[in-house]
């Protein structure tokens, strides 16, 4: 075997995550030792609680209450951040590290989504690696599939399905037929969803994944501030049943589309179709859709969290640093990364699904087609289901492609109209 | 920009994917370079029509007759082989480039399979990269994704669609209805298929690619021998409307899974769940399934032919070299790759599908229950339609999980009853 020097490691955070690393690193030592020439070392750590007991020996590892001293432990070469936080110490750390001349391995979307092009900038001009292919769909290797297996490729477009906790939540909704809410609760009972899950409900950490895939896909500055941002809390198990009538699913999506007007970034809930790769994506799985000029889509499924994936990931990067291969961090070199253009979400040109509550009675629905053509939305299929005059009666209906800002005009003006009832109910459709 | 020296190309053969090579490198020079610090110079070529136009200028590349003499041109750094065959000009050059201390970047998973871990050593020892991306599922980053980006994982089995032409038509008899010869005519009008047509439907394609595939799974020696093989000749339009009664897919797959009796590595039609990834891909489209032991299951599919795609696939390649990222060919170091212990398909465990045409009078399903409870074989499902005394009827059934060996002696003995008036056809099928 080889006689290359260990790469000696630090890990800040023994959590799930953490905790899986070290599970790893203990049972596959052999194995990435003959991947890489050389040992995988843990020789210090962080944690809040050092009495906990993680299931692997931890007796010669140097133990730190504080990240940020780990991080300059001059017995590291690595420093391995899961703490998480866009903020605070997991910040201070990684900046620590960075300026001790510490290679940095992360699963922190949120610090790469707002300090992301900071810290490349700063780890590239030190020589460091600074990794996180564990920050974006857990165990499946996008950051790397995207960034160097489809380096040849001017990228068009990539999405996917960015939290697994939404998709989750939606899948239960449509397989039981229960509400957000209820479903929502059993999440969280059973450990796929936060105490406090507006993160991922609200869509603010898909797009903070968003953000990231964003860069490596165009070679732009991480631009999380320009990510149009919306959540699930309002889809119902209406508008499930009717997504399916009409052949679709609904998908919590993070979009990040090339346009002549720019860069669109975008989370929201979507209609796919039913049979695409993103329609078949049920539970807890993330996908990831790259779309390059040359190579056209590939499409990438897998566990985007847990102790296994996660660390599956984390472990990836440190073989890549151990055995020396390196790769500007968002696929350019940092100082390259071109400032975002941004198309804003008023620009988007696609289909829409839009359902009403609305008292049946004569007339509404020519008011509802009259106020459509007037802001240029052309109708292409039209539901109502029996009547009941004088009550409140649902009508759905999809458009043909029109944009953004005529379709929130139309919305405006219907939801203004006397017989409706509630809020218009919009989900945009996208046909992948 | 950079002051890094260009790395000099020189590639051999010019057909379909040297032109999309070619075409790639001269529209996308800015962005490779932007990703590698390098310029990406084609200074060199060879092909036996050297007066065809490509779309691309190559007054100032140098032409060679001999693929083995532009090898070991002295300009050039890497030699990119797209002759194809396992043996004869592809091999003497690839040979002669690693002799010569080139970088080899290859499609040829045909050379791959004969003599991969040969290659792998020589090009090693001489501190060269042998890499092939482009040789196993086209645009898909399957090679890089499994060795790379799942470098942390014992790997306990690859499976996938490798040949694209056999998805297409298995797909276009479920979707028309009509029989195999038919369908592989009209494929070989629309160019899908070779006139010569055997490398792809009787699976010796895909079993070059499942041979490089399992290497890297299970880092041994690449064993072609090895894989069992069946193609899809024999599979009828009646089959495929059982199988999607039983709410199956038929695929050709290759298999290449750890047991504790071996390294299984197998090609055949298989059925597959519909809703499972591997059968929802339809058409031309690839699929490569990796299941690790930390990561679990990742699904990549994506388009596994066509200059585009395997264009795509050879410049990630040459990103890597020109980055200098370097990897052991088959994820470890070649002269560590362990023999590969076979386990043959008799042991293979599973269930199975079997159809029989048989004489419609009493006592023949006995007999065939007979003989299965005699090999302890169990059946799961069993269906006769309709009656027509005295006639030839199609019985089909599925098993429960039985052992290949068991259900062969079972298969020969019904084959021999009377009342069977054509040999069993069975299709394995797997519940991933």
């Amino acid at each position: 075997m080889s006689v290359a020097k260990p790469l000696r490691i630090g890990i800040a955070g023994l959590g799930t995550v953490g905790g899986g690393v070290l599970k790893l690193l203990a049972s596959h030592g052999e194995l990435l030792t003959q991947r890489t020439g050389r040992t995988l070392q843990v020789t210090a750590v962080s944690a809040r609680d050092a009495s906990r007991d993680r299931g692997v020996d931890l007796s010669s590892v140097r133990w730190y209450q504080d990240a940020a001293a780990l991080a300059v432990d001059p017995e590291i070469d690595v420093f391995v951040e899961l703490i998480g936080g866009s903020d605070g110490i997991a910040k201070r750390a990684v900046e620590a590290a960075i300026a001790a001349g510490k290679h940095v391995v992360t699963a922190n979307k949120a610090l790469l989504a707002h300090h992301g092009s900071a810290l490349a900038t700063a780890a590239e001009s030190a020589g460091l690696t600074l990794a996180f292919e564990a920050a974006v769909a857990g165990g499946i290797p996008a950051i790397k599939g995207l960034r160097e297996g489809l380096a040849g490729n001017n990228i068009r477009e990539v999405h996917g399905i960015l939290n697994g906790t939404c998709n989750y939540i939606l899948t239960e909704m449509r397989t039981t037929g229960r509400d957000f809410a209820d479903v929502l609760a059993d999440a969280q009972r059973l450990g796929y969803a936060e105490a406090d899950p507006s993160f991922d409900i609200d869509g603010v950490d898909a797009a903070h994944k968003l953000a990231v895939l964003t860069a490596v896909a165009f070679g732009t500055k991480v631009d999380f501030k320009s990510v149009h941002v919306e959540g699930i809390r309002h889809i119902s198990a209406l508008d499930i049943n009717y997504a399916q009538e009409l052949g679709y699913r609904i998908r919590l999506l993070g979009i990040a589309r090339r346009t002549e007007a720019g860069i669109e970034q975008r989370v929201h809930p979507c209609m796919v179709p039913t049979n695409s790769p993103i329609g078949a994506t049920d539970g807890v799985f993330n996908a990831v859709v790259a779309d390059g000029d040359f190579v056209d889509k590939v499409v990438l499924v897998g566990r985007g969290a847990g102790a296994g994936p996660t660390a599956s990931a984390v472990v990836a990067d440190l073989v890549d640093i151990a055995r020396g291969r390196s790769t500007p961090t968002f696929g350019v070199p940092a100082e390259q990364l071109a400032p975002l253009v941004s198309s804003p979400i008023s620009r988007r040109q696609g289909r829409y699904y839009v359902r009403l509550m609305v008292v049946d009675r004569p007339g509404v629905i020519a008011d509802i087609a009259a106020t459509l053509r007037d802001q240029h939305v052309s109708m292409e299929a039209f539901l109502q289901r029996g009547r009941s005059p004088g009550e409140a009666v649902p009508v759905v209906w999809t458009t043909h492609e029109t944009d953004e800002a005529a379709m929130q005009s139309a919305l405006a003006a219907i939801g203004a109209l006397d017989a409706v009832l509630e809020p218009p109910r919009m989900i945009r459709i996208e046909d992948f």
